[in-house]
Formats: structure tokens, C-alpha cells, sequence
């Protein structure tokens, strides 16, 4: 077996084995593969494609390339739950409490956020003393004392599919299904996830911009799932306005306290709520889905969710005073409004161009070297179906800078677009897959 | 512009401008582009193809990247010959000398041979004190004072050209049709031709298997010679078996010495003449095809070509004693027959796999470092078509060791299809394009 067979062989749009998906991770992962023939061997998957079980050996075979996490110990269920980006994505924080008070374990590593969408552990560091590199050992015991643990990626995993997504950059190839679909179910598999509930988002502030694209990426990854023996269920999801009112790391954090307060946003409650009855019923703990919505309800209404939360906060280092009264969380020195310039109803908000806003104020990043300001960003007052007056407040910047604030108050004002017709209050949970 | 977005295009089956193509190649050549970048656009290129204007700009780019030779103080009407590649190739050592006896200028730079090809100038080397670096100064005024000259390719000529079929040859993109004819035109460009006759050949010995193959990449050079205003034809020739009978070094130059002399082989003679005729024609020196093959046999009957042959060599230093008594060429050690085990017609002799096992007897080399034993080679005796009784001899193996010597008599053996039935000679000039 040779790389110069493999190419030749996708280039000629032919299906590779199992042998050859193999040795190209194998030997790329080892740097005995150029990075020029990887080059010409993804350009050739990314034309012609791959069918379902060329991306389901890809995915295995990249998940194989590093270190894996072996969750094993919490039984045959343990359910990973991943969402492919979006902008005001606070949803983790908020879910996983609820799942581990319903007593199904959470041991779940977590990315940073790069570009335009956030990561789930930038926010969590936004909360003092929050350690998200406490080491495997602790992870573990941390799931079996208190039934949940959120760290960061400390292992390396599948450093295959890092190389090749560090490339695909370079070339032109992000956008390809079995690329995408391979890179993320790769990731939750070498992290030890045996079912897994993907937020497959769509729209303005997502990778998938439409439904039909989502809807091939849902499907990609849920024969994935199905193929490797990793059952999977995708949601796809409305991301063309952000999701809930803060963009933003600690703005975020402080939306998802609340929530589990009981003061959750309503397209925030709706993807909580589906996205948690999956994870409840692959977890074997629920078939019933609108029965298990209302356990959600109730954890959250007797406030077990939230004294999950505060326990995991405890767990890691936390300091839990800034939970109980999130005034305590270090605010931007200009909070300053947006105000409509005119009247009618709020017909788009795009959220792609809300998180890079809300980045060049600071609270993301461009590369992954940049430090994050916790306290900037922007929190939406106004979604779109709402009818606004000439001057009424669309959404706050918040921001440390007096000169970003005001270019950020204008850029964020050109991205509502508001008409006189109604529109209908959009859609959150699109389909399931 | 950047390389992203121009291999996006590729990748999405759009049309590259000549901005684009000049900014790829400009940029590759100077480093700023990788090679995983440019092997991505390669790659994209041979499965979405070009259309001849594409062709055409990448052509142009490749052959401005680098040195160029300026040959209009020959005029404007310069023609050059090219062959795509064979075995038993003679045909340049003959061909030219006959067009600079006709008063056409003969400036041409020669290639070395590689894989199972053999190149002119490694032919020219093999006659004693022949130089092929005189540089571009004496090369001028040997055109100037006796209307030709042989040089190897001492200018950096399209560098982007030499870095793009490296890369090629890496990532499994060497078949592709307008890669091939940009490659082969920017160099012929770049050498200062203005009117191009290209002998694509066609068959086991050739890089073009098959008929359409061979018409679509002549198509391809034509029109680049058309849209850059390089008046090209295309002449398509069979290279099932080698070209006439000898395959190696010394052994070639006395076979073309013989053909300048009067004796040349049928098909040699049936390409010289073809070829001829039409780079008369391109050099506007008679637009009648059949008289202007009379034109060369005439300068072959009265000795001028053979008189220009001798000129040419003795003007780049080399002895021509060896070209007026080729017995001082120095002979292999063996020289040993191919026997037939059976009698019939011969059906077929493979070019490619003879040259091949010229090549492993010392006629060729591998890599580029690797030395040329002039001396060694094959000479066919018996041709396609032709009747041969068991223990006839079929041709000679001229080796200088023994061991590998009785390995290419089997081989080549095993390469004669001898079969009862009868079959018809070969057609030589299969097309013109």
C-alpha cells in the first residue's frame, strides 16, 4: 500500500478501504505522509466525496490516532452531547447540571472558542477560581463524588484530525460533510462518548448556513454513529439570531445562572428541553420524550439543577459567591445602548456578524494564542418578531474600550433590519434527526 | 486575490481567470504559495479540469517564470519539434540537421532522458567531445554562422513548470491533459519558439496509450498554440513498438548517422517525413506537404543534411571521426542475440518495457544523478508484422555485464507476442492534428 495508490484511487472518485483510510492516518499522523499528499487526498475527498462507511473508518481511524478517554466506568450509556458552534451558545452550561441532577453522569471535555462562536470553557473561566485543567485522575473522581465534571481538552485527543483541520484551513476544504462529520463525531469518540445528542446548528451564525446542509451534515454524523456502534441523535437548531439574549464569556455565564434559576430564555428553554430529552433517553433513563422534558422542568423548578451547578462550580475551585449573586462578575467600564433609528418589526439580527462584533470587542478570539476579555460583548434586548420604536434600546454594548464601543454600536445597529411588515417569531428546533 | 479563494473556484468547477493563474504561479514560484496549497489547486485542477483559455494563461505564466530565450534575430518564423517521448527516439538527431540543410534555423534546446525515454542530449554526449554547455552566447552565433545548434537546457526556463511536475509526480497528478500540455508548451515558449510541430506519440512506448488519449492532449496543444499565437501542429505516432531498431545511446546516433547517410528505417523515415514537411511549412518555406517531403528526401540523396550533421557536431567540438566510421563508437562488452522459441508473426513488441529494460542495462537512469552507460541498449532485428522461425534472432543485447545481460535477453523475449496469424504492418502517422 502506497499514498500514491490512495489518491489515485479518490481522485478517481473510488471508494477507499478500510486498510487504506488506515494507513493514510496512520503514517500522515506519524509525519510519513507529506503534508502535499494529504493536501491532494482531502481536495479529492472534499470533490468526490465519501460514502458512509469511508466516513465512518475515517472517523474511527482519527479517534484512534491519540489518546483516548475511557468512560467505561460509568456503564455503557454515558451520553456526550457536542453542538456545532453558534453565537450566544450558552447551552452547555446550562444542560449539563441538569443532566447530572437527574443523576446520569457528565464527564465531558470541552473546546475554547475560536472565531466568531465562544467555547463552553472560556466562560467557565470567566468564574473565579474555576480550574479547567484539573487532570484526568480528578476529572473521574469528580464525575463519581458529585456526578459531573467539565474540563478541558488536557488529552490529546485524535491529533490526527487536528492536523488535517489545521490543513483543510489552508486549502479551502472546511465546508465538506465527511470532513466536517468525521472531524467532530472523531473528537466525542476518543472522549470516551458512547451516545451522543448533537446541536446541529443552522443559519446566519453557524457553519451550516441552510437546512439543507445541516440536514446532510445531521445525517453524516448520525451514520456515523450508527455504523461505529455510537447511537446518535442530531437537533438541528435556528442559529441566525444569536441564542438567548448574551453573547459574550461572563454575559453568558450569568444568562445560563439565571436559567437554572428558573429565568431561562424562551429559544434557550426550547433547545434545552430537546436537546435534554435525548440525552435523558439515550441515557436509557426515559423513552417518553415529552415526559422527559417535564423532568427537566422540574429539576429546574425545585432547584436541584442549579445546586448541581453550584456543586460542580465548588468541585473545580470555583467561587461560588459570583453564582449566588452574579453582580459580583467583573462588568465592562461602557455599557452603552443601541437605539433603534426607526420603527417596524425586527425581521433578521444576523448572529454571525453579533459574535464577530462581540470578538472585536474582545471576548474572542482570531488565534488561538489571543487572551479573552471575560467582562465585553454585547446583550441583545430586542429578538427578531419584536416591534421596536424610533429610540427604544435594540441591545447594550458592553465594552473597555470607549472608541471599539462606539464602532461596535453602529456595526451591531446595520445588522437589524427592521421593516414594517409582521413576522412571525422564528422556528428554534428545526428537525430531528 | 488570495490563493484561498483560487482554490476555492477550482475546487467549485469555476473558471480561473488569467489574474488568478498568474498570481498562483508568480507567488508558487517565488515560495509565497506551499506546496500543500498548490498540490490542493493541482489536484482540483486534474478532476475539474481547464478549459483551453485557462490552459492557455497557465501556459503563458509557466513560461514567463523564469528565463526565457529571445531567438526573433532569426526572424519570426522559428519552428521547434518536440516529441512527447518514445523509445528508440532518433528522430531530432535526424530531423534537424535535415531542416537547417533546408535554410531553416535550428536553435533548440534538448532535454536529458528520465524513467524509460531517452533525451537527444544524452544521444549528443555519447559522441566524443560533443558539448552541450557552450551557453547562450556561442549558441547564438553557431545558429547565426552554420543555422544550427544543440544545446542541453542551460537557462533556468519555466521554473514553475519544473516545480509543479515535481509536485505532480508526488500526489498522483501526473495524467492530466491540459497539466501535460501546459507543461510541455511553456517550455517550448520559454525556448523561443514561435511555430511548434509536437510529435505526440501514442502507444505502449508513449505516455498516451490510446488514440484519444493522444488526440486530446494534441487538441489541447493546439489550441494553446493558437489562443498564445505559436502556430502548432500536432502529429500523433505510433509507439507500440520502439522507433526503428536501436534503443540506447551510441547505439541511436549511429542508427540516425546510418538515416542521414541514406539508410533509414520505414517508419523513421515515414515520422522525418511528416514532421519535416510540416515544420517547412510552419517556417513559411512551402505550404505543398508532399513537396516539401520531397524537399528532405532530396537533401538526404545529395548529402546535404548528412554534410549539416557533420557541420553541427564538428561546430560543438566533437570528433567527427566517429560519425564517419561509427565502428570507433565504443561497443558493449556483450552483444548477445534474443532467439524466437517459435515461429510466426510477431504481434507485438511492448516499447515501453524494451526501453525499460535498456534502461536497467545502463541506457537510462532513474534519477536525475544517475551516470548513462552509452554503449549498452537493444536492437531490434525483427519488427511487428514481420515472420520469424524458431532459434531466427529477434534482436541484440548489448550489455556490459553478463549477469544482467542474460536477464534482458528473457525479458525481451518474453516481450515478442509471436502468434500463426498474419498481421499487418503498423500504421505509423496515425493523425495530424
Amino acid at each position: 500500500m502506497n499514498i500514491l495508490e490512495i489518491i489515485a484511487k479518490k481522485r478517481d472518485n473510488k471508494k477507499l478501504s478500510k486498510e487504506e483510510i488506515n494507513y493514510f492516518i496512520k503514517e500522515y499522523t506519524n509525519n510519513n505522509i507529506t503534508d502535499y499528499q494529504a493536501a491532494a487526498l482531502v481536495m479529492a475527498i472534499y470533490i468526490n466525496g465519501m460514502d458512509d462507511e469511508e466516513t465512518k473508518e475515517l472517523t474511527l481511524a482519527m479517534a484512534d490516532s491519540g489518546e483516548t478517554l475511557d468512560l467505561s466506568v460509568f456503564g455503557e450509556n454515558v451520553v456526550d452531547k457536542h453542538s456545532t458552534g453558534g453565537v450566544g451558545d450558552k447551552v452547555s452550561l446550562i444542560l449539563l447540571p441538569i443532566i447530572a441532577s437527574l443523576g446520569i453522569p457528565v464527564a465531558k471535555m470541552s473546546g475554547r472558542g475560536l472565531g466568531f462562536t465562544g467555547g463552553t470553557i472560556d466562560k467557565l473561566e470567566s468564574i473565579k477560581g474555576y480550574h479547567t485543567d484539573i487532570g484526568i485522575d480528578k476529572f473521574i473522581e469528580n464525575v463519581k463524588s458529585i456526578g459531573i465534571s467539565l474540563i478541558g481538552q488536557t488529552l490529546n485527543l485524535a491529533p490526527a484530525d487536528k492536523k488535517i483541520y489545521a490543513l483543510r484551513d489552508t486549502i479551502s476544504c472546511t465546508e465538506s460533510i465527511p470532513l466536517i462529520a468525521s472531524s467532530i463525531m472523531s473528537k466525542k469518540i476518543a472522549a470516551g462518548a458512547n451516545k451522543i445528542v448533537l446541536d446541529v446548528t443552522c443559519g446566519h451564525g453557524a457553519f451550516m448556513n441552510n437546512i439543507e446542509d445541516a440536514r446532510k451534515l445531521a445525517v453524516a454524523m448520525k451514520n456515523i454513529g450508527k455504523l461505529a456502534n455510537k447511537e446518535t441523535v442530531c437537533v438541528i437548531t435556528n442559529m441566525n439570531e444569536p441564542l438567548g439574549y448574551a453573547v459574550g464569556n461572563n454575559l453568558e455565564v450569568i444568562e445560563a445562572v439565571n436559567s437554572l434559576k428558573g429565568n431561562m430564555p424562551e429559544d434557550v428553554e426550547q433547545v434545552i428541553l430537546e436537546l435534554g430529552a435525548y440525552m435523558i433517553k439515550l441515557a436509557d433513563k426515559g423513552d417518553n420524550i415529552e415526559e422527559n422534558k417535564e423532568k427537566i422542568k422540574e429539576v429546574i423548578s425545585n432547584g436541584k439543577a442549579y445546586d448541581k451547578f453550584l456543586q460542580l462550580i465548588e468541585n473545580q475551585g470555583g467561587d461560588t459567591s459570583y453564582i449566588k449573586d452574579t453582580n459580583k462578575f467583573e462588568k465592562a467600564k461602557y455599557i452603552l445602548p443601541v437605539k433603534s433609528e426607526k420603527a417596524g418589526y425586527i425581521q433578521d439580527i444576523n448572529a454571525r456578524r453579533i459574535g464577530e462584533i462581540s470578538g472585536l470587542l474582545g471576548a474572542g478570539r482570531m488565534k488561538k494564542e489571543d487572551k479573552i476579555d471575560f467582562s465585553v460583548g454585547i446583550v441583545v434586548e430586542k429578538k427578531v418578531s419584536e416591534y421596536v420604536k424610533q429610540g427604544d434600546v435594540l441591545a447594550y454594548v458592553h465594552a473597555n474600550d470607549e472608541k471599539l464601543a462606539q464602532e461596535a454600536i453602529s456595526e451591531v445597529l446595520t445588522e437589524y433590519v427592521i421593516e414594517s411588515k409582521k413576522v412571525d417569531k422564528p422556528k428554534v428546533i428545526l428537525e430531528i434527526i
